[in-house]
């Protein structure tokens, strides 16, 4: 019986290098991603075409994009925040760009200071510019607070679907939905991840899960039940602006892809490979990471001592 | 509708302090322990009558089971290695003493020093002290390694089945199936859990998970699916054997009922009051938990300011 395949979708180089407040720097970050090129992930968000000021971290972009050695198969995405994040990222040969915004309006207030209709407005004119380009270059949109806002509380999932609508409507080909702050929990998951590919069968459906409560390896099951079949992860577990002082980001991609493989889906990812690539994480941005793998080894590790 | 019940057992009071380095002063254990038996627990594992040069974390098993306030509808249940340990335990007025060993022979040696064979006969010499002492006492049999041994690998599920007839024959009221290491997976909890519940109906089942890669609490809607309602767990995720250095072991209460709340069941434990006394246990045991919970607050906590 062939084992049915997932898609898995590396953040770390942006998503989780973001926030280091030691700048990685631009040689090591292109190891970095060639490293994970070679492990069979679907995609890899690279990088980010923002200011250099607002994420000074990632000031690098244009080097990253153009140096890193392309592989065949990998798509190479890069968040964009603006039309001219998006000339940028376009200049450099992207394969997608992910554009994001916030489903409540308090938290895109907070993190992106303006109205979610502003976002819409900017975003909108992101998509209008990539399909003016000429390009084939994908276009997806991520959507932050999904599962709950951690000022809001609950977003009414309609509001959701409305914007999943309006993105489709402006001809995105991809949507991916955030529990930015850990706050999905899996009947939950389950049911808004159906009513999400019921609703929008023409849109590439991604799940970004992260681990603050413990919960997205269940998280990840209950989106598999209701048919999900791509899932953004960070190695190491690295990133994902978590909320309180050490608190868990992103799911790990390590753990997920472990998970996974056990239940017998093909994940098309190397775990023994991202792992030797996660072993290199603490020397690259100077600290622990959150996984628990990395530490404990996979259930294939054989120990040879007991506890006391 | 009513929420489907479910059964939580605390073992933080023995699993969890067993293998601190410093000693908890035995009044601040029966305060932990007091604390714990106004949450709504169904089984609170109290502590362990083993040799005080064995366990010495444990020393003051019998000064500990005589002063905590037994609360009705708790049932204050105790490890026990030998008649010995039962007689103590015994004389304390447990509810319910249990038994330990493992379903691997390599295991069992180097925790236990002796075969399965000498388990097995030791531990239905304790089952046979409490049925002649003709107290009620009930007699859980904890299994360990049963999803997968750190030294032998996947275990025979058969062995499993096999020794749990043979603890049914001696008429043990329960067992527990503990995944000693973290090996397990969710769709093999499924269907060993799902075996284990067809073979034997009249066996109390208990499900004891450790997140030591990540899983405990996708296992734990495996488990739920399989019909399991009743879940061993560590209040802060302490204890539970870790193998690694810095791996967590214990599934953690707070985010096990956090989950299980929000899935829509009752687990009869008050989360706030778990979450107050996990709060205490950094300043008990000396250092920090593995608890996400605890430093990210459950899903209702609300958060003022974003991530930058």
């Amino acid at each position: 019986m062939s084992r049915p395949r997932l898609y898995i979708q590396e953040v770390a180089p942006r998503d989780g290098l973001q926030n280091e407040a030691r700048f990685v720097e631009t040689q090591d970050k292109i190891r970095f991603i060639d490293a994970l090129s070679a492990c069979g992930y679907a995609k890899i968000e690279a990088t980010s075409f923002t200011s250099p000021k607002a994420i000074p971290a990632l000031r690098d972009a244009e080097i990253v994009m153009h140096e890193i050695a392309r592989r065949p198969g990998v798509v190479y995405t890069a968040l964009v925040p603006n039309v001219r994040g998006a000339e940028r990222a376009l200049s450099c040969g992207v394969d997608e760009v992910n554009l994001v915004m916030s489903v409540s309006e308090t938290h895109n207030r907070a993190n992106l200071r303006m109205s979610r209709e502003e976002s819409f407005a900017q975003l909108s004119d992101i998509v209008g510019a990539v399909r003016a380009s000429g390009s084939a270059v994908a276009v997806n949109v991520s959507l932050s607070t999904v599962f709950g806002c951690p000022m809001e509380g609950d977003i009414d999932r309609y509001e959701v679907f409305e914007l999943m609508d309006r993105f489709a409507q402006r001809g995105v080909d991809g949507i991916t939905l955030c529990d930015t702050t850990g706050m999905a929990y899996p009947v939950q998951v389950g049911e808004i991840a159906a009513q999400a590919r019921s609703l929008f069968p023409g849109l590439t459906l991604t799940l970004h899960f992260h681990n603050t409560r413990g919960m997205a390896l269940a998280n990840t099951l209950a989106a598999l039940d209701a048919g999900v079949d791509r899932f953004d992860a960070s190695l190491g577990g690295i990133g994902g602006c978590p909320y309180a002082p050490g608190a868990s980001g992103n799911v790990c991609t390590e753990e997920l892809v472990h998970m996974l493989e056990l239940q017998g889906y093909d994940t098309g990812v190397n775990l023994a490979g991202i792992l030797a690539v996660a072993e290199t994480l603490p020397g690259l941005i100077g600290h622990d990471v959150p996984s628990q793998i990395l530490k404990a080894g996979t259930r294939e590790r054989r120990h040879p001592a007991p506890c006391a």
